[in-house]
């Protein structure tokens, strides 16, 4: 399953939650991550997420599509991922 | 066609955008926005938000299907979207 996550999250939480997303995920953007995924990981990752986050303050969005094919990408501008592998 | 907007863009420059792509999208959260679009009204946003950005310095991605179905959307915490209309 192709899996778009984008997160809204309180500063003091981010790189908590950042550093979870690239254990499960690719990270393409500020606060983006995309990346093939089974179900149970992404159960995992959203249950890690969950024992941290503030859901009445913080904001999570999944995008799931069953295949990455129904989704074209484009890209205006700096390609982050490829700084991603130093960060 | 449905359309994911995300951006990571200097903070002097992200007012403009956000109003730029409230025009032609909706907001969801912090830096994303999705929406039906056609492809005529895509380029134009495309190109008037070029006219300001700086492309050595900012990010747009752009995912696009031909049809929201093949998306599932999951959100957990807090629905940005919901908060838009008085932003």
């Amino acid at each position: 399953m192709y899996v778009l996550l984008v997160y809204d999250i309180r500063e003091k939480r981010v790189d908590k939650m950042r550093k979870l997303c690239r254990r499960y995920l690719n990270w393409i953007q500020n606060s983006v991550f995309e990346g093939e995924i089974s179900e149970v990981k992404l159960k995992e990752l959203l249950l890690k997420s969950e024992s941290f986050l503030n859901l009445d303050e913080d904001s999570v969005i999944l995008f799931k599509s069953r295949s990455q094919q129904w989704l074209e990408k484009q890209v205006l501008g700096q390609e982050r991922s490829q700084l991603g592998e130093f960060l």
